[in-house]
């Protein structure tokens, strides 16, 4: 990922440089009509996702206005829309969770200073070109995590949706608090919630469709569709403020301070960094291979692209930002992006109006949310997340290879039992050592020549001619430390079970790499190969595996030779089993 | 490792029903004479080893008898001579350095308690065919480890050389300790131990050649040389008795009890078990790994074969039974096992006779070892695993590839620097983590039809044809989770740079596997290009990828087709270049 374009390195750089200079009042209309919507989209999720973090409501305002306005400047993406996420979400406030008090002074400025460390590693990572290390969480272990972090949402949302105090920190304890404060649901706040899930839902599945057969084009259809949330904040807040259900038990946000983002400053408490910083990995690598894939399916679609070292440098500008003005972790969010993307932006100018959007908000509309009820977020929240929910891939990825669905389960079953750290070290953990255990029993066939053609076959699967003379295996990996030995156990068992063995010859096509591991195995091959009287040959060897043998006394010592082709050590060794007199071969 | 033989699975066995059925008196007698051999190596290097472990010396023969005869029963390999070994008696130091103080009742039963608990792991690994963990431990991880702990171990010994005391768990504080305490030296001790090292370098260097110029035979030659460290302890001891030595400060190794090993039991105390267990499993890892190494070599020379798992049963039994003989951890040892071979060992029941040799050494002659001084034993010690030290392993690696030589250095420098144990972990940590990193940026060439040919070459490197319509990547690896996204960014490379693109042909040669998340990969890419304009096409897919493929949907949602060969690819979409009319074209 950090090499592009045959060995091209970009250094960090300023993509607002390219399309601000051919911005014109076209792009200015079109930016700005998505800009509106996805600031429409953006009020009640900022706020949720706050409180899922643990955080006031007015946190997730102001992660909304300057982490944009940096992507504007530092984003490679023409679309990609930059605010807290329901995930990173989830991961904050497990991160923090530990360190202090939700609601506490110590919990915001922790979550800040999460924000300043994951922009520092971002940043860091993006200058390093380290942009790759994302790649080592595998698809499998994505799609469990993301699944399991909508299911662990969803299950913490339900105490704000039945009106009670629930704590745990995975899903066994929160579900067995929830059971334990169920007789004390607050029949109100739980009546809201559904409703509102209910009406989100329905918007969801029903509305669209019945707006588009009433002759709305989709665009305007979906617009409505996004807006929904909005509409839900607005009557359950009136319908509160009008019935005074506050006084009866009703939890509300209350009092939101008016103004603009503060200005503040991470804790430079080493105690502090000390239990932050594996989280803020985390969260850094998670935020970072959602925002680059959504950001790069978006790009394609306009055959455009994106820069992964480049998002890095501009998602820890946006962290950093969010860490001096009153914010938490932010990235590149899926919903709002696709959003933007569809509504028509064209430049990262339209998360700039999307800034100035939320400004306003800040400044003039909070005291119109102070009576808007918790049990509404939380069902935004619940109807957003639970979407991102896929089962799908067990079955999937059952079907294709049981290794994927391990990765899946142990990911999936890790987070919801271990909380959202544990499941995503797990779930790397054991993506990758089924990745080596596989690479590590490599498919060796022993092959024979198909007769009238220069093919050769599995002596197992096929009916081919070959001598007792002769052994030829055929190694589907490269060979490497971990797989050396089961070669060296196979070529034991060919010299065991072939009394007659003279030549043994290594169909190397598919071998990418000898690492020196496999190297000595080779050797000891060769040796034991010549205790028994027999002798190694080589066929079909890849350029760069030669001339790195080359290098080596290997081929020196070789008793036997290399061939180009597998057809000609054959003909050469054995041209009985060709049906050529030996004076013919070569 | 594990599968052997096209999937036949070994139940554990006795192999001493094979070859005790056929025992006759004239191998009787060739075991008899390796068995003397092999008995006059082992008594200084069982006292040797057992110090070096921090045990009384007698325990390094109780540990020379039990497990040598429960691997004539077990052990599938001829000639493997078991018993203490140096570097697994340093692991074994550093193991239980950590909960009890060294020459403490406490110290000797941790040192049970760890033959038993390696034991216990050994015969599970075995009987769950878990040999192939052993592979993970790569040559230069192995050759690194070995150096670094011949150095610890050297290093280690000259405080005995110089009659000082000097504690450290890392090769620099016992350096500085040693330097703290050189105005202390002992010089008799010192003088004692310089000069039995001196005559044991010569013996090993000038005197085996001098014999031979004598007219003795190779083996004649071996026998007296190996001798020599027996003679050493002969001669030092009965200076020592002679001159009195000891009264002048000299460390003696003083009373041996006389008599049989004893009946011991490990300790059953949990905490002990919990520290142990890690060190417990390297040095299972280790030792097997030592043992296997020599024992496939020497059983190759005749054309025999040892079978891994059987080997884990046997070593898991005979440190199981060292555990209960008041052992200490044992292997197979390089050195002893060479002899063995040489001096015409035809069983294993030579190492039977070797283990009623030290049963008598046990017996009567520890009386004679009063006098022995320690500095007799450091120096054997010395000479013996400066042998192991192989520098030439950095030039090689260097020369072949760089990762294996990071590999070699992390893994020096990291047992000398932390120690053994955190050596190896580190060593294979890095090994894997090199590895993985390799693959993840796997080569891919875009390539074009060499002129005249069906042939496909790197478009970078040679003169070849192609058509801006069409594109040609050729992937060296497996695609799977780390490197999968790799190849969407080359892709969109591709589209980026091509805008007349309308095909995109991989060439999938040297794919032996594709992923779920690769799988999903090539959709994304599949659907990129497709918004892009341009379809997708694979080209000599492997069978077995091919028939993981047909279980997904993949190939129906496919743009393109799949090829048998490259060649039929590019003349069915871009007949130009080829130069035959598209009607021709299939």
């Amino acid at each position: 990922m950090a090499r592009l374009a045959g060995g091209r390195r970009w250094l960090p750089r300023l993509p607002i440089l390219d399309w601000g200079r051919r911005y014109d009042r076209a792009t200015l209309m079109e930016d700005g009509v998505a800009a509106l919507i996805v600031t429409v989209m953006l009020i009640p999720q900022s706020l949720a996702y706050a409180l899922l973090a643990g955080l006031p409501p007015e946190v997730g305002l102001y992660a909304s206005v300057a982490p944009l306005l940096l992507y504007a400047v530092f984003g490679s993406s023409r679309v990609l829309a930059v605010g807290p996420v329901a995930v990173v979400s989830l991961m904050t406030a497990a991160a923090i969770g530990q360190s202090a008090q939700a609601g506490s002074a110590a919990y915001w400025t922790a979550a800040i200073t999460l924000a300043f460390l994951s922009g520092a590693m971002l940043l860091l990572m993006g200058l390093l070109k380290l942009g790759f290390l994302a790649n080592f969480l595998s698809h499998p272990v994505i799609s469990g995590f993301i699944s399991a972090s909508g299911l662990l949402i969803a299950i913490s949302q339900l105490k704000s949706l039945m009106g009670v105090k629930a704590e745990g920190d995975n899903a066994l304890d929160l579900l067995l608090a929830l059971l334990h404060q169920a007789p004390d649901t607050h029949l109100v706040t739980l009546g809201i919630g559904v409703v509102t899930a209910a009406f989100l839902f329905w918007v969801r599945r029903g509305l669209n469709p019945l707006l588009r057969g009433w002759g709305l084009g989709r665009l305007a259809a979906d617009v409505v569709a996004k807006a929904a949330p909005v509409a839900a904040i607005a009557i359950t807040t009136g319908l509160t403020w009008a019935f005074g259900w506050h006084t009866q038990g009703v939890k509300i946000v209350g009092s939101i301070p008016q103004g603009l983002p503060p200005l503040t400053m991470p804790s430079w408490d080493l105690a502090l960094w000390q239990q932050l910083w594996m989280p803020a990995l985390l969260i850094s690598i998670v935020g970072f291979v959602e925002s680059v894939s959504v950001g790069q399916t978006l790009a394609a679609r306009r055959r455009q692209r994106i820069e992964p070292d480049q998002e890095l440098v501009a998602l820890g500008a946006c962290n950093l930002s969010a860490s001096f003005t009153g914010g938490f972790p932010v990235t590149g969010s899926f919903g709002r992006s696709a959003v933007n993307s569809d509504a028509g932006a064209k430049t990262p100018a339209a998360g700039a109006y999307t800034a100035l959007g939320i400004t306003l908000v800040t400044l003039f509309l909070t005291p119109a949310l102070f009576f808007l009820p918790q049990a509404t977020l939380a069902a935004t929240i619940i109807v957003a997340v639970l979407s991102l929910v896929d089962f799908g891939i067990f079955k999937r990825t059952w079907a294709y290879s049981k290794p994927d669905f391990a990765a899946v389960a142990a990911t999936l079953v890790a987070t919801l039992a271990l909380g959202v750290e544990s499941g995503l070290v797990v779930g790397v953990g054991v993506s990758l050592a089924l990745y080596v255990y596989r690479t590590s029993r490599p498919h060796i066939a022993q092959v024979g020549l198909v007769r009238g053609t220069e093919h050769f076959r599995n002596v197992l699967r096929h009916k081919v001619a070959q001598s007792p003379r002769l052994v030829s295996l055929r190694v589907d990996e490269s060979l490497y430390f971990a797989n050396a030995r089961a070669l060296e156990d196979r070529v034991n068992e060919a010299v065991a079970s072939h009394p007659q063995l003279q030549h043994l010859v290594l169909l190397c096509s598919a071998i990418n790499h000898i690492d020196a591991s496999a190297l000595e195995s080779l050797e000891a091959i060769e040796q034991r190969l010549h205790d028994a009287g027999a002798r190694l040959h080589l066929s079909e060897v890849k350029g760069p595996v030669m001339d790195r043998l080359l290098r080596t006394t290997f081929l020196r010592h070789l008793s036997g030779q290399v061939f180009l082709t597998h057809y000609q050590a054959v003909v050469a060794l054995t041209p009985e089993v060709v049906g050529v007199p030996a004076a013919a071969a070569d």
